[in-house]
């Protein structure tokens, strides 16, 4: 049965579904910033998907993207680079990242993850950053 | 036209020519690592595809993986995880990392991105790695 890892529960909220994922608004106010897990299981790479699932895989980063760049816009830090990455490597479990970077954010140029700790939204500014992010993803 | 960024000749070597990208090995023989360029002007994101080549290049991304796994095990350090980013930030090109990681490697379980400086091949290593990667891309 299909079930997401813990870990993404502890560090991001729940926006909706999507044809093939699972999309979650990472907690960190300092950058808009989507996971995408396709909703299979014991899928660990990319190759693991069937190539259909792959084709909508990709479409769905780019439909994340572009939300990335209307939820920017919203949180006065508009996306100057778009980023993803599906690495994996402490949390196996299959996700993609795609985050909204800038050259005055935190770990600009390098990558965001390792960086440094999360800074999590308000309550305030979550409940604004999900509504933002749910509309602009049709969810 | 479409031109390679001179900052990927600097760093990496080419393999050759699938349907959609220019193929290339990074020179760091402390990860097997390919370079995924699409051919196309002018392109900076993912989204600037088309669709079907956004298809293509998903499948070609698989297809880099898998000859990842191929050259890792004649380098003797046999791919654990695959790590998949477009990032962009220092050279804005279109170009997506392939990169074959370990639990034993140097940036383990961090981004490779920005970890610490490349330790470039031997002439007969990189001649071998080369080789090896040509014919495991089918190139």
């Amino acid at each position: 049965m299909f079930q997401i890892d813990p870990a993404f529960v502890a560090t991001s909220h729940a926006l909706g579904e999507l044809t093939l994922c699972e999309l979650r608004l990472q907690d960190d106010a300092r950058y808009p910033w989507l996971v995408l897990i396709p909703r299979g299981v014991a899928l660990r790479e990319i190759e693991d998907l069937m190539a259909m699932e792959r084709a909508q895989l990709m479409d769905e980063i780019v439909h994340a993207g572009r939300a990335l760049r209307v939820l920017g816009e919203a949180l006065g830090v508009p996306v100057e680079k778009l980023n993803v990455g599906a690495l994996g490597n402490v949390t196996p479990q299959l996700h993609v990242h795609v985050v909204g970077r800038r050259h005055d954010d935190p770990a600009w140029p390098g990558p965001v993850w390792g960086h440094s700790p999360a800074e999590p939204y308000t309550s305030d500014e979550l409940a604004y950053a999900v509504e933002t992010a749910r509309r602009a993803l049709g969810l």
